[in-house]
C-alpha cells in the first residue's frame, strides 16, 4: 500500500480494537501526544494480543516476539486527556515473523489520527536465535490477518 | 494517617475514579509496572480532574499546579496487561496548594495495591509565583476534599 | 538507500553526536532496550541540535518541527545500563521540511546497533500551519546535511 | 532529617555520581522535567550502582530489589536540554531492605534542585519472598552508607 494510502484506513479496515487512556506525560512541551508515545501504545496492543489470543506468557514462553523494524505516519495530532481507540490487523504472516500494523483513532472519528506498525521475528527467549512460531501462535495470528489486502506498506 | 494506615484505604474512601490500561513498556525488567510509572498515572488522574472538573486549560490558564513533593507506598505487584482503577481524594486544600491523594486498585479488589500522591502549589504560569487559587479550581477541589479525615500523610 | 544498506551506515556517515546514558525503565521485560525508547533518543538529538545549532526556543519560536512520518530499523539488542553514542545528520532539507536520521551506537563500535529518523515538517506555533523554516535554522540543518549521499530511505 | 533540610543537601553528602543527560520527552508541556521522570532517574543510577559494584545481574541473581516506597522533594525546576549530576546515596541499611537517598543537581550547582529515594526489599527473584541481602551486595552498599548521619527521612 502506498504510503498515502494509508491515511484512507477507515475502522472496518482493523479487526481488534483496544481504548487507551492517554496519560499527562504523553503530551510534550508542544502540547500533544509525543510521536513516541504511539510505539509505547502499539506495543500495548500487540502484546496484549499475543498474551490473550495467542497463549503468549513473557516470561515462561519459549518464543518471544523481538521488533526488527517500525514506522508511524501522522495525521492528526492527539492530545491528554483524550481516550484514544487502537486497532489491529496483520498485514504479513510468515513462518517466523509477523508484520502488524496498528491504527490509532480519536472516539468517534472513522478516519485515523495515525497508522503504524512494526515487525516481529520470533525467536527463542534465550539463545535469541529465529525460531518457527507456534501452531497456537500462529491461529491467533491468522483470525487478524488481512489476507486479501495487498500491502507493501513502508517497513 | 500512619504509613501502616493507607493499606487500610478501601474504595470508598476515593471520591472519583478512572480506569488506565496498562501499557507493555509498564513492566520494567522484573515483569511488574515498574514504581516510577505510579507517579504518571497520578500525574493524570490530578489532571484530568483538574481539566474536567476545575477548568484548567494547561495551555490558556493563568495559574498552574507545580508539583513540590510527591511519595508512593508499594503493596502489591501489579502487572501489565491489567486495567487499574485509580481513586483520586484531596487531603488538605489551602490558598494556593492541594495535596491529593491516590489510590491505585486491581479490578474487583477493595483493598489498594498502591497508595501516593503529591502536593500541587498553583503558580503564576509566566513568573511561577506562587498565587492564591481560583474559585473555580477550589469549588471543584472542594468536591473530593476527605475534609473529615485527619491525615498527616507523608509528604 | 536501500533498507538493507542501513545497517552498513557507520560513524562517519554521520554529523553531531552525543552520548546518552540509559535509564532502567528503558529496558522493557525482555530484558533490553524497548523499541519505543530508541524515538525518545531520536527526539532528543534532533532538538538538542535544534536548540543549540538552530536557534530553537521551542516555547518562543514562532515555529515549531512537528512529527509527520518516523522509522526505526533494529540490528543489534541493547541493554541498560549501557551508554549510547547517538549520531545525526540531515538526510532531506526542504523549504518547511527535514528528514533526520539517526544512528545509535554502542560505546567502541563503528557499526550502528539501530539506524531511524524522521520528518519534520515547520509549522506556526500557533495555527499548526506548515511555514519556510527561518535562516537560522536551515543554516544549521545544512551543517549536517549529507547532500552527497543518494538517500531514498524508508520514510 | 526533617523536610525542609534536605533543600539543605550538598553535593559532599553523596557518595557516587553518574550525569544524566535529559531527554526532550522529559519535558511535560509545562516545559519542565515531569515530576515522575526523578524516580526514572532514582532507578537509574541505583540499579546501576547495584550492578557494577554489588554483583546484581537482573536476570540471573537469585534476589533482586523491589521498591515498597518511595518520595521526592522539588526545589529548582529543571529542563530539557541540561544534563544533571545525580549523587547517590545510602540512608538505611538492613539485612533484608536498604534505604536510599539520591540527590539531583543541575551542572555547576553545589545545591540540589530535588531530593528524593526509596526503600528496596530484597526477595528471591522467583517467589518474591523477602531474603537477606548477600555478603557482595551489602558489602558494596556499606561503601555509601552515610552511617554517622541520623536520618529520618520521610519515606
Amino acid at each position: 500500500m502506498a504510503e498515502n494510502n494509508l491515511k484512507a484506513r477507515r475502522r472496518s479496515d482493523y479487526a481488534f480494537f483496544l481504548p487507551y487512556r492517554t496519560r499527562w506525560s504523553d503530551n510534550d512541551q508542544y502540547s500533544h501526544i509525543n510521536n513516541s508515545i504511539y510505539y509505547h501504545l502499539f506495543d500495548s496492543i500487540v502484546n496484549t494480543y499475543l498474551i490473550e489470543h495467542c497463549g503468549l506468557q513473557p516470561n515462561k514462553s519459549p518464543l518471544i516476539g523481538l521488533v526488527v523494524s517500525s514506522f508511524c505516519q501522522f495525521f492528526v495530532p492527539l492530545s491528554f486527556p483524550q481516550v484514544l481507540d487502537l486497532g489491529l490487523r496483520v498485514n504479513k504472516l510468515g513462518t517466523s515473523s509477523v508484520t502488524y500494523e496498528v491504527g490509532v483513532f480519536e472516539e468517534g472519528k472513522d478516519a485515523p489520527a495515525a497508522v503504524g506498525g512494526y515487525t516481529h521475528v520470533f525467536v527463542e527467549s534465550q539463545s535469541r536465535k529465529s525460531m518457527a512460531m507456534g501452531a497456537e501462535t500462529k491461529a491467533g495470528l491468522q483470525k487478524i490477518f488481512a489476507g486479501t489486502t495487498r500491502v507493501d506498506a513502508k517497513m
